[in-house]
């Protein structure tokens, strides 16, 4: 039995994470929710359907190395200050922050992939939520046919910049459909109605941060450098859940059938792949979903005998952050 | 002078045909308008800014051979039936349906593109919104570069289904903001919040007819088969103007400034690409422009000095359809 904390428990990444650990019961003998002076002051606590009211209190250094495990959900700053003190006291640190995915000495882990790199390790970084949703279905395809060439289009939801985000396009279209003038903050752009091509900051090769994340992170998660990956990161006004258009080349020849098979046989993966029945992957249909859904998939134009598209929804906040966090809490204590 | 007909006039497309030849002074002594017994009734006439009060009639063969040139934007029930019988008569017709559109002997014309196809022709069609707007980008790089692959992920809006799709989006929000049930029939699901990777019906090698008039129909206008194009079609809610993301390998070296630089001299495109000051094309931008946005142009990781990633939105009511069948017209009267 352990000792849980939970810093930014209040947030949409913290509270899922909360939620899931207590209706998978994690064997826990504690569970003690961090959050900031705001939040604490204007709520107090958290009800959750199994364990009832849980208090909300500031993170305090002295009490969270009595954890056996730390999950952190706030941002790169709280990040790159607490966790490795955290890591270093003994604490078995799971972030959700980007602050330590590219240290060569933190995994950055998806536990259907490559749980083996977390064994022994205090600190262990969570991918980013799109990162992990294409991974599920892209790895299995990788072990067996070598993936050469990765080409993907995201469709992000707005939850993916957080409650302000999920907020602002929410009002938004209450603003519109009562014939209100539209702002936004949360956004570069007013997202209803809209899509926006821009996700994070700029990076000096014109893509964004986001769209070089998924290509660093695909990169380290399935360990080959060589595999050439294009990612076009782009918003659009979905509420939650996260898709991908993707188009492979691999080393091997490869078939949608074949491919169809393999993941129906994958933990995490829902083949959803029926169009005659119109059964294909939706973010209407992925949200609360533990597996991330994949479909249309289909022998491509572009790479001959060696090509593949498809498409893929994930609920970016469950398998793109909180499950993807308590699976390997979860195989850390087995 | 010329005598116009326009055969759905009070539709998306027909309504934007009757709206740019009056606001672009096109050269007429008569513009008559049909429409269905159902419209006639409901609304008798359309209101037009520049010249008032237009009735509607029902379309009558002997009448419709009397014009010089009759836009066609119904269904390719109707065009199957018509569009030959009135070109054959001599009238010039320009339909918007995909009826005619692989046919070897009827071009398919963007104006800007191919215009040299339409001389002398009777018949002529209107390529598929997507194709046009995603091409204005694409045909200049293809005669500089020569395009080897093309990777197409498309954000779709409603109005792409007509006035049903448009409305049910719209409405569908309204019931959601209202706390309301969402239903569907325009689409094959709700698309409120939702992304839906399925446009038009499913073919036999897995992609649906819009993916496949995307391929066709850009082989056909750039008169080039070896090209390698691979599309997926997806409905996004937004009400107006389609977006795409497209990766393109060329034969000859390319660099994103040169493309930069090559498309800012083409008439019919906008290059918005100025990152620094959160500058690229969205559908909020794009519509009501008779230009096509183009930017977020950046070498790509996948093919290398021959590689190049971009994003285009594009209204695809006017430059998708009506804004391309009335400059043909202005050029064959010309």
């Amino acid at each position: 039995m352990h000792s849980i904390g939970i810093i930014g428990a209040t947030g949409l990444v913290g509270s899922e994470i909360l939620k899931l650990l207590c209706k998978r019961n994690f064997p826990m003998v504690e569970l003690r929710l961090y959050s900031t002076e705001t939040t604490i002051k204007k709520q107090g606590f958290v009800y959750d359907e199994v364990r009832g009211n849980l208090p909300l209190e500031l993170f305090v250094y002295d009490e969270a190395i009595k954890h056996t495990i730390v999950f952190v959900a706030v941002n790169n700053e709280f990040s790159s200050e607490w966790c490795k003190k955290l890591s270093d006291a003994g604490v078995i640190v799971i972030d959700n922050s980007s602050q330590f995915r590219y240290d060569v000495d933190v995994p950055l882990v998806i536990p259907e992939i490559n749980m083996q790199k977390a064994r022994g390790c205090k600190l262990i970084s969570n991918p980013n939520c799109t990162t992990a949703i294409v991974l599920m279905a892209l790895h299995p395809i990788h072990k067996q046919y070598k993936l050469k060439r990765v080409i993907i289009s995201t469709y992000q939801a707005a939850s993916g910049a957080g409650a302000a985000g999920l907020d602002e396009l929410k009002t938004g279209m209450k603003h519109i459909v009562n014939g209100e003038p539209v702002t936004n903050h949360a956004f570069v752009h007013p997202l209803p109605y809209n899509v926006i091509p821009h996700i994070d900051a700029f990076t000096e090769n014109s893509y964004t941060k986001e769209e070089m994340k998924v290509v660093w992170e695909i990169k380290k998660i399935i360990d080959d450098c060589d595999v050439k990956i294009s990612c076009t990161a782009v918003r659009v006004p979905v509420l939650r859940s996260h898709s991908a258009s993707v188009t492979i080349e691999t080393e091997r020849e490869i078939n949608a059938s074949d491919v169809r098979e393999l993941l129906s046989r994958c933990s995490g993966v829902d083949v959803v792949d029926n169009p005659a029945n119109n059964l294909y992957p939706m973010p209407l249909t992925a949200t609360n979903k533990y597996n991330v859904e994949v479909g249309r998939i289909r022998e491509n134009y572009v790479f001959g005998k060696f090509g593949l598209d498809l498409f893929v929804s994930g609920d970016q906040i469950l398998r793109g952050a909180a499950l993807n966090a308590v699976i390997i809490a979860e195989q850390i204590v087995r």
